[in-house]
């Protein structure tokens, strides 16, 4: 394929996990993809490293501090533009591409997300809290602007692998598997004594601690049922959730004729990355090849919503109203926090998220999501209720 | 929808057990298909009755004196054209329709079939033999005539459904499921000794004697991964094999970036019918449910080629010639029936066809089939050369 018709691609998050193996992906395919603009934190080493071998022309850091400092180093190398902070990651984010790998980490992605979304382009979103926290209003705004929404992580992008063909009117229901997390076989009891190593000890991923929690009290799960709702403008009684303690199933579909479509693979997000970012057509990766015989055996269990309250939380979130995603995943890092630091114990967790939601449900009406400043208000205000929670319940520090 | 764009359905053996959950789902979806011609054998009694039913103006029955009755019974309610024999058979298959549902048994489907696909219908291919002994010539016709070539079988449909919407050229493998069969826990001694009864109870399917062999020698999936070579044009190297005991996922694909996509449900052929019948959207069928945590447990195992060699055989026939898998067919056709009537043991039946497949290898040179007179030559050149190895070998009647 000609260079004139490469994929041109902007990774918001480009030294993250996600970012860099889409870097990776593309490095692999430079006939394929040419990188246009990174934006990235304070990693400049590995952001000059990108910069010198992608040759953006935009790329943004977190302050001007690091914007200087990578112009240094960069010297005759630099690109022509160099921004930092929102304002510099808004405009690598509208910066001239066909493909917006939305890989930051938390809300820090749901400003320059939009404007992606608003000048057309097709997102990967591989940035959780995008569809958590703002699912409505994206989906509003993608459907406005016409660009795609491409899943990164697996479960979603297994979803969307088994949708692909298929009208969606043949759909009846979204099955997410979930590990069931490393208390997934502990009693109630044992679970409630739960220190913070063995909640962080996963058993099929190697993952930053806020989402090793969450995988433990099945609130990740939740989350993901948020947004695949919303990726998949999907009602939320037609998502169900089975455990899967191998995941080696990502994700299932159910039609209304009765068949269901799967998605299975090894562990890889290179997997994902390559499929949004070739959609409809897939890539010739060279990663380990799933043979089901060396597994030999997938099992499924019914989650156990007793023991791991949170998941049902996700589902009472949806059902309450649009800003309600928000206020559960806010409480949701107040509480994983204060477990983290040892303030509360495992099922606090749980807890402080029930105690928020109900506050939440109780002193609102029915609230939309209009802009960012609607997210950022439930945000805050869910924030403090969990702090509130927290010292009142007398489990905060 | 309007009657007028109704699909046109012919059912060719409409009083088995495809055709009649063909005519089941038709008359599910009376706004969605019309039946124009139906062929059966001998059940003038069930032909009877859904001529009743479904009003087509063609149908055929096994012979003059089965037209006749057929004619009798029906009185006023007879079609327009009802004939027989081969003749009969063949003027339903071309008879005015969009779609024509091979279902037929044996090698009586070939012409029909063909006769069907060179008038450019779309085909729901449940005639097995079809593709096992001519699917090289089946290939070719349907290339050069332009209809459709739909699975029915349940694992072929299971590969047909995982491919909408995918590039072939992205498709790396074909994994077949197999039940494994009665035997599969046993050894290779016990399995010597294996009585027609044993080889009968197939584990999760209620089937005909002939097939129920072939499950319990593996030569039932070795068929099938001819048919699957032909139906998907896959090269038999990029055709795999799995032993998959409970029979929930049908089949899987694997692409080049490493996933895999598969299809599961409930033991249920109207999803097959319904979904080549609707391709590519699908029918709302009133069919169990498949509850993934009621199963609780997916195993999967290496064939065992040692104990189960037909399966081997069936690559060696592909490997050999577009001739050969005729001749394997015939032979394990001789070979079971010997079995069943209790004249060889159970190896008896793989032995058979290795010899006659062997025969066949070393007496020819590499043949084409240019027309179902070739097909027939292999054909009865293999069931001569089965009976005479049986008698050979002592172990024949």
């Amino acid at each position: 394929m000609a260079s004139g018709t490469r994929r041109r691609l902007v990774v918001l998050g480009s030294t993250g996990s996600v970012g860099e193996q889409t870097l990776a992906v593309a490095a692999e395919f430079p006939d394929r993809f040419q990188v246009t603009g990174l934006a990235a934190g304070r990693n400049l080493t590995k952001l000059a490293e990108q910069v010198r071998r992608f040759r953006p022309d935009a790329v943004s850091t977190a302050d001007a501090a690091g914007a200087e400092e990578l112009r240094a180093r960069l010297g005759a190398d630099a690109p022509a533009f160099i921004g930092s902070g929102a304002e510099g990651l808004e405009r690598v984010a509208v910066h001239d591409a066909d493909f917006v790998m939305a890989a930051l980490v938390g809300a820090l992605g749901l400003q320059p997300t939009l404007a992606a979304i608003r000048a057309g382009r097709d997102i990967g979103l591989a940035n959780k809290e995008v569809m958590v926290t703002a699912g409505a209003l994206v989906r509003r705004e993608v459907a406005a602007h016409g660009g795609g929404l491409l899943p990164v992580d697996s479960e979603h992008s297994a979803i969307f692998q088994c949708l692909a063909g298929q009208q969606r009117d043949d759909v009846s229901r979204l099955i997410l598997t979930a590990s069931g997390g490393p208390f997934r076989t502990w009693d109630a009891a044992r679970i409630a004594q739960a220190t913070v190593k063995q909640a962080l000890n996963h058993p099929n991923w190697d993952m930053g601690s806020k989402i090793s929690i969450d995988s433990a009290t099945l609130m990740n799960k939740g989350l993901e049922v948020v947004e695949a709702r919303w990726l998949f403008d999907m009602p939320p009684k037609r998502i169900d959730v089975v455990v899967h303690p191998q995941s080696i199933v990502h994700s299932l579909v159910e039609f209304t004729d009765g068949s269901v479509l799967a998605q299975l693979g090894l562990p890889d997000m290179r997997g994902p990355i390559a499929f949004a970012l070739e959609y409809p057509r897939r890539l010739p990766l060279d990663v380990p090849r799933l043979d089901l015989t060396a597994v030999g055996r997938l099992d499924f269990e019914t989650p156990d919503t007793k023991r791991f309250p949170c998941l049902e939380l996700a589902f009472a979130a949806l059902a309450a109203d649009e800003a309600a995603p928000a206020v559960l995943n806010a409480a949701n890092e107040v509480a994983v926090a204060a477990f983290l630091a040892s303030e509360i114990p495992f099922p606090g967790i749980a807890a402080a998220n029930a105690a928020v939601l109900d506050a939440h449900v109780s002193s609102t009406g029915d609230r939309s999501l209009r802009d960012l400043d609607d997210v950022a208000e439930a945000d805050g205000w869910a924030r403090a209720q969990a702090q509130e929670w927290l010292a009142a319940s007398g489990l905060g520090a």
